[in-house]
């Protein structure tokens, strides 16, 4: 299955970690894949990637061994579809707040007779080959995020739901939704949610994702996570230029 | 005179430490140019940055403390004054083999009586103010590269030449010219063209410049280098990634 | 009526020939759009073209014969309008399941008071002139896609709707959604939904349309349509090539 | 409160005269901000700007003393995010019908408590500081627009709603929603309107804004509306052209 | 001739009224065609547009009435066949110092005998039709720009070479060349070069052209100037803006 | 040697079959590259593809088995540089009228000490993997075009340089500067040159090459050419469409 290195560590039972993506350019897209990430996701909610950035930034992922994925602005059907016709294997789906909008993800994500996705893969096709449609409900992922109240509320019923791949945390929404502060590593009804979470993945045999951050990885290993994006293009720029800065003016 | 930081360094005789983009992104320029570097230096030579870009990346930068410099393709009189029109203060004209063609590199950057620069300043005008004509000739700073044995060999006439504001050293092509392998930190030949360049700054009052990182600032400041390159954008992502991705991965 | 070949050739009763376009770009839409079909269509929901590229695109196809169709990614009042204000003619919408869907299309199509298009017509009225809001509502030609199995059993009451001027087939979708195989020209339950859609369409003097290829033309003229789209541009590369590469390999 | 020029003149009750921008360009969106309005608007519905060139245009603004407004193209959770996370400081939402629509707007606007804006403010929290979201809530303006009879008959409900900075009257679509012609200077069912909406302003305490021309300006300000758009870019190229040509060729 | 409004109007001894393109954006440049100048110029040497932005503007100037010139940022074998590859009718050719220079424009503007033009016009024959190559050097027009003191002193051969069509005067440059400061309307050693090429252009019977503004007509048109850029578009919307400003805050 | 196939090909003496791109788009070039051809070039010089089109592109034919030519726009060393360092594998140099000029398009492909180009493969270095250097010089193939009189006088010199892998006849421009029409296939002089290049590439061993059709190519592989560009994606669009549009139309 080319291009799809994360479904193969998830049924071998192995994390995935990713790089998380908000600068519109394909050269920076293939720099950071080829450094030996499992995924890429292209965040078409908060980063100033549109979809022409995503089409060509899809062309530069596939290109390399990691697996391409997109965050969509929103639950949104054609959003969605557009994004698996030009490359995308794993959608990761915004501010879910109930099973019943997961299943509107899901459905969007898979041909009939599994789903309703409408048939144009026209750069899939050209990409993946000419079987494209014929094993295309297999190789997409749908990853419905965790990042509200209510979704936790129903969380269990998110989880059972067939063609729900995984699930991925959004720990800055989450706190926000339970009344905390945005923070990567919250404590108090954040903690509860979060290990909740990662229950009911355990249970339903869905895999737990988070982003979060390199230096968090063991503690959410810990806990059952197996999706953990552990970089983002701007976080790597930014810390990487004040660490030379302060290189360069210490005494 | 406004966001012209590394002129003042300059001036009072400290250092200007920068950093170097390839990436055609104002998001990614903006996010950089922010973090506290005295100048930006977009790579029209060998980054994958054209002029439209360049264009959308200025704007970024004079958005921020960081004075903008342009790396143009060539020592070309179109591509110098498009770079200053569209609001570079500095201008880097790569592989410059003589004094000569380091005339005509000044020639382009300023307006008669001082070169030849062509009147035009459609963006500069709008973002300097009015009075840009005026003024221009003072804030721009022409910025030959030293790269080749032919300018090691000339050094002296170059740094001679009014309107020479800096020198730039290019240590790989530099040590490709001298036979050497491609090393930004290079012995032999190199070293000694390294320490002749410095010299003659020295003597001429030209700031002398190199294409650095962060760690080798200390050993170019105590040569009396005072333009110091210490970040790339390419550099700051890979290795930033491969950090990240090794700190996941250690057991 | 400038640009409107398509409603001139159904007012005289003949079929229009059209050209789908999934690849973003103005030579290539010029290219195809001299050629000499009645409409060329920009897809944006399958296709890989943007509202930045299709507007882009407009001006191309306005400089033509041909009629500007677009395909919006949705049923979605906001993408309708942008395409109108941007010089489209036609609006193809997708994935209309009911007549009161359809309605909703219209609406958006039309200035108050036969729908509630908003008021902006901003490059429409360069292009199309200053009595452009005057005749608009003559001038847009409002086209639901007929694609699942819902819009089959509403279809009578979807092409009896003021302000619908033709129904567009997409086959794919529509073979799918009866439980079949996507297909250009299938059998079964299709085959009879083909010729229910041909039968309502004559009965309410609508024109009815379909997605084919040139092979398909005189077939689909006997069932009775007359807004046949006989090329696409991916297929006219792919076919074209595959041609090429076999002829120069032959023996 | 860098930036917001707006807010400041509002709160010592002046007018703020803005610009309305269609082309999608960071030049002629910087050459018209520097000449000195209180703020620009990218018109994302009618405009021909999407959300990439909206993105490059904020860069622009924001280098400027003119504070950045978008016209999101609907009441949309998604786009009114994106524009925020891009940097827009005010936020037009069109297509108003209610208090119950204005109030979803609002709640896409502000972050929790107040709202539920998702976190994730790539590019605002580069340029505004790393305090951003601390001030968010504080700095952000939403500006449901007034342009349907609904809206009217709903407007003390409207303005009453915390959250709601300003409404906008789009005399255009007003106008039609009325049955009457679209026009920038209406009378009858039009006209009652006008005067209902800034008498409701002026009750709540809401600023009253509308969408005109400068010679329009002293009419709105004596009837009490404190945001005019008094300028729009392709206005100002097409009105100037015809009076250079007249001048050129009159004898 | 399609599209050539420029040498019609030439041939019929009448001049020509032109717009000067600064902004990359074929909605701008739309809006200015259709206002009915003469011609519209696309400027890559000052102005910010390149080439794939030209080509764009190119097909929206190539469906109105104007006659689409390019300057481009030098002379530039390449730069100018590329331009008229892509739908260009007239070359403008900045900082022309010789008739020898100028030979070289013409030379790179007409397909043999009677230059050595490159053949492959990939848009110009889709636009202009399979005979583009019959009719180009018929329709093409090389205008060079005389704006250096060099240039008037050559200012004879340089009219009087086959395939000069017009001559452009670059009032700006010219002055800063001749001493002066940049001026659209000097005196002095200007005004005597102004006059000297007028007659020159006389004699030979070349056409006369001039940057200026819609004030300078008459004084242009008395002096024999038949080619007469009364506009640019950042002036158009700095001088509105400041009107409608002023108007704005008028007591 | 991944990604060149040509280069196998040839030294296996096998024919190489190539497609031409005009059209700046990352689709149609990966949809064309993907039906089997053995190069895709890059047409920079009569093509609407510029450098920021071309390193998109360049990432979609690295994601296929094509190798990745270039035609540069002018045999310019900043533009072959460029070209290089954003992944292509082979440049095509026009407009070649000696072994001088042939010596330097060799020069600006080769690091030193083999020729002078400059140091900093940003994508390539990326692409190719960290030991892009040590094999550039082997990967890099340099092609100069044959297709002016004075080249056919020269061609015995110009293939017999050492880093002159094959030539390129273009026959268009051949045959005009030989004073024919322009033609992909020409009599006379035309004739007489093409069989002179034929031999002399024989002689030197290195590959001929012309720009072709695919009906062509048994004729062209007689004469011993073994680089044969068969397709042109503009070419395949018209005659595709051409062809659906008779089929469409017959009675």
């Amino acid at each position: 299955m080319a291009n799809n290195r994360v479904k193969e560590l998830w049924q071998r039972g192995e994390p995935a970690f990713g790089a998380w993506l908000s600068i519109p350019s394909s050269l920076s897209c293939e720099a950071i894949a080829r450094v030996g990430y499992d995924y890429v996701c292209l965040d078409l909610q908060h980063g100033l990637i549109d979809y022409p950035d995503a089409a060509e930034m899809l062309v530069a992922i596939n290109s390399t061994a990691a697996t391409p994925f997109v965050r969509v602005p929103a639950n949104d059907f054609a959003a969605i579809n557009r994004a698996l016709d030009a490359g995308a294997l794993g959608i990761i789906v915004p501010m879910i707040h109930s099973a019943d909008e997961a299943r509107r993800a899901v459905d969007a994500c898979l041909y009939p007779p599994n789903g309703s996705r409408s048939y144009g893969p026209v750069r899939a096709s050209i990409t993946f080959g000419p079987d494209y449609f014929a094993k295309a409900n297999d190789m997409v992922m749908c990853v419905p995020m965790i990042e509200t109240k209510d979704a936790v509320k129903d969380i269990e019923a998110i989880v059972s739901l067939p063609g729900v791949d995984a699930v991925y945390v959004g720990p800055n929404d989450l706190s926000l939704s339970l009344g905390q502060s945005p923070a990567a590593d919250n404590d108090g009804a954040y903690k509860l949610a979060y290990h909740e979470i990662a229950k009911q993945c355990e249970i339903a045999g869905v895999v737990a994702g988070i982003h979060a951050n390199a230096g968090l990885v063991s503690k959410h290993r810990e806990t059952g996570f197996r999706m953990i994006t552990i970089s983002s293009d701007t976080g790597l720029l930014r810390r990487g230029a004040a660490r030379d800065l302060e290189l360069a003016k210490k005494p």
